[in-house]
């Protein structure tokens, strides 16, 4: 069997994927037109390189295994009708993203950029206001893969969690879970509302003025999902009359976020450039993923972990 | 039943009380020499008041409260001579010891004082070293009531735990324990050393230079117990000749930290003015103990949470 990669993996990574499927032949290349693809059933890739024209070159092909969460601009139609099947890595961001998350909000609470003040002034000075996460109430918009793992480390610390998606639906690790429509009954209760929702036509522009005036003034506003969801000047309107207490952006309406952008200015916001799910382990967890799938097809399961829906497109 | 609190509480904490326990009656002093002490059988104290006189002039007393977690001031000998119980709140630390510890934690591996520098500058700069904590080692001196929570809490974040104690008996929450004579065979291993260490004769001065030079390069030492636990000489070496990667500590060999130490100079440095253990909820937390307790003695239980054993001090 013949496995084609569009991308490097670590010469180690190489040497395992070999011990664990000796009868199978793993050939690499950073550009697909350079190669022949008669004799590949599974191509390895990150999604972007893979064309019509790559398709009518590759007649063995039986399996795309993206290497990415999103597979947008795949031609999903033409693989369909090829009777190709795709699987990706759908939840591979969890474990940095939640980490992120729990770091930015634990970090507040434990008054850690205020100590840091300190310390820069050489200052010894215990008055610090300090809070306890346990005890408090989080708001998760989109519970998924990403949001429920946020839910599971909450629970751990002792914080209550509603999760918010469009269907009202229970979602994992969540202690209760809204729709959409009752958003605006909870928000006053979240001492934390943390947002890791995708950019679709419901969710762009959804909060807007009138739910941040609903907050708690001490709440945490985390946007961890897409810029859109909520417009600059609403959040820097929130921020500055006290509205809300803090946020902590990893998403902006334009990214990068202008150096004009008055966020920057403001002493009660926290500004990360779009980083929250990066990792050096992110090949590393893709190979696990790969691993696992090759195995169950290697034992002819096509029952492939993360298949994609390709009429739905997810 | 009569009970003397000589600290004040809330209004409403002490509301809470006489709910419930309507036959009680619950007194306040903030000066126990000024006040009869006869008619109570229950005394409910930081600790530093209680001398012989005092025991003396408290025929009924049958049980004293102490509000903190150090008895060693207390006259313990009278008190087990005239048969007097004593219990404590060990552990009330726990909850915002263990959220400092996460906290220092993910904020150095997701890069957040990084994060802060880059805002200061306005500085949109996606390259960032992050590392993730899920799959690393942490090795806890001391897992005890504190160390066993952080412990807790890094198993839910994917973290290996090794426990070291002077037993070596199993602790709650480590995925091993070792006894200290073992200690320097695990140090090459752990990512994370986390002190919770108490100050002994055994523990005084114990991690010299040797100890840091068996740690990863990388790794992050946290001192959260006793400043005594390491000499500073020892800590500025390690960090300097980057023996260790870096360093959070909440203790000191001399608190405050004088201005003159070289510590505050160091790069590779969090420096915490003991104030991990701080959190608004302690009288709460502490009620919340009695509140237990005084229910079992009401129904004359008396085996109360965490009794002291008078003879051994803790």
């Amino acid at each position: 069997m013949r496995v084609l990669f569009t991308f490097n993996i670590k010469e180690d990574q190489l040497r395992s994927l070999e011990m664990g499927f000796p009868n199978t032949e793993f050939s690499f290349t950073k550009n697909i037109e350079d190669v022949p693809l008669d004799s590949y059933e599974i191509i390895v890739t990150y999604g972007e390189d893979i064309t019509p024209s790559v398709l009518d070159r590759a007649p063995s092909l039986k399996w795309i295994m993206v290497a990415s969460a999103g597979v947008e601009k795949m031609p999903l139609d033409v693989i369909a009708e090829k009777g190709i099947i795709v699987s990706n890595v759908r939840g591979i961001h969890k474990t940095p993203m939640a980490e992120s998350v729990l770091a930015h909000i634990l970090s507040l609470g434990r008054a850690l950029p205020t100590l840091r003040e300190q310390q820069e002034r050489k200052e010894w000075n215990m008055k610090v206001k300090q809070t306890e996460l346990r005890g408090s109430t989080a708001l998760i918009l989109g519970p998924g893969a990403i949001g429920s793992e946020i839910g599971r480390l909450l629970n751990a610390f002792g914080v209550y969690t509603i999760g918010c998606n469009s269907s009202g639906d229970r979602a994992q690790f969540m202690d209760e879970t809204i729709p959409f429509d009752q958003l605006k009954e909870v928000l006053p209760k979240a001492d934390i509302v943390i947002s890791i929702l995708p950019s679709t036509q419901e969710t762009k522009g959804m909060l807007d003025d009138s739910y941040f005036k609903l907050m708690k003034n001490t709440a945490l506003f985390m946007n961890f999902g897409r810029g859109d969801l909520v417009k600059e000047s609403t959040l820097v309107h929130a921020l500055k009359h006290g509205e809300i207490g803090h946020a902590v952006l990893d998403v902006f309406e334009k990214e990068p976020l202008p150096a004009e952008s008055e966020l920057w200015e403001l002493g009660n916001i926290t500004i990360s450039p779009h980083v929250s799910s990066h990792s050096g382990k992110y090949v590393e967890r893709a190979m696990e993923f790969f691993t696992e799938n090759l195995s169950k097809w290697q034992q002819n399961d096509r029952e492939l972990l993360n298949l994609i829906n390709l009429k739905k497109g997810y």
